[in-house]
């Protein structure tokens, strides 16, 4: 089941961590996001502390049209892109979380920016549900 | 000269576009940040949309040590994470934009974050500031 906050949207997904990316990547593909990066933070905290850390990424997902849109109203819209999922290994389930992109853009301050964070936010709520449907 | 408002901390460089990566990374490196993703928009929006826009890119600024605690503290911390660092053409000069840690964590909601927070942004006002000395 999909659990909301106000900062982000949760979900839990029933199948290992490994297996989730390409289920996450193809849900997104349908609203029209492509992930542009990828941090694996288990092998950065290894690699650069030496330390062990549970198995953990954040992709940075963004839909071109909706950038496009926002950064022609602000440029400094691209300190909210791209759009932050974190996903990480849970008692041998798969945690995703999506920042909740109309409050990321009420706290950056810009009103104007208001309707893309709202279009954003549909797109990535009917993700999450395509997520639970699947898992 | 460094500006500073409420979301973003902005400075301004007096080189090219092409030229200021290497300078911000350098900057960043002396706080013990790392550069762990890079989305050229200009290239994705070319590709994706075959739309021009500046030179404009998204980096994502990673303190491996603040990024552990904060993990550690809190696993959707990864939402906030890496820090965004707007760049972009400007007149023939950079414009450059980092998100305020402290105002980005207080939206978040857990107070036990803000140390790191704090800790982050001085930092970071630390990397403005040697930015601005050598433009």
């Amino acid at each position: 089941m999909a659990i909301q906050n106000d900062y982000a949207f949760h979900v839990k997904l029933s199948i290992p961590y490994a297996m989730a990316f390409q289920r996450i990547s193809d849900a997104l593909k349908t609203e029209g996001f492509g992930i542009l990066t990828k941090v694996d933070m288990r092998a950065t905290l290894r690699e650069k502390l030496g330390k062990e850390f549970r198995d953990y990424s954040i992709l940075g997902a963004c839909n071109p049209q909706l950038a496009e849109r926002a950064l022609r109203l602000n440029l400094d819209a691209g300190l909210m892109l791209p759009c932050p999922i974190v996903v990480f290994e849970e008692d041998g389930h798969t945690s995703v979380s999506i920042a909740n992109p109309v409050v990321v853009v009420e706290r950056f301050g810009d009103e104007t920016l208001r309707p893309i964070a709202v279009e954003a936010q549909q797109k990535l709520q009917r993700v999450l549900a395509a997520l639970v449907e699947n898992a």
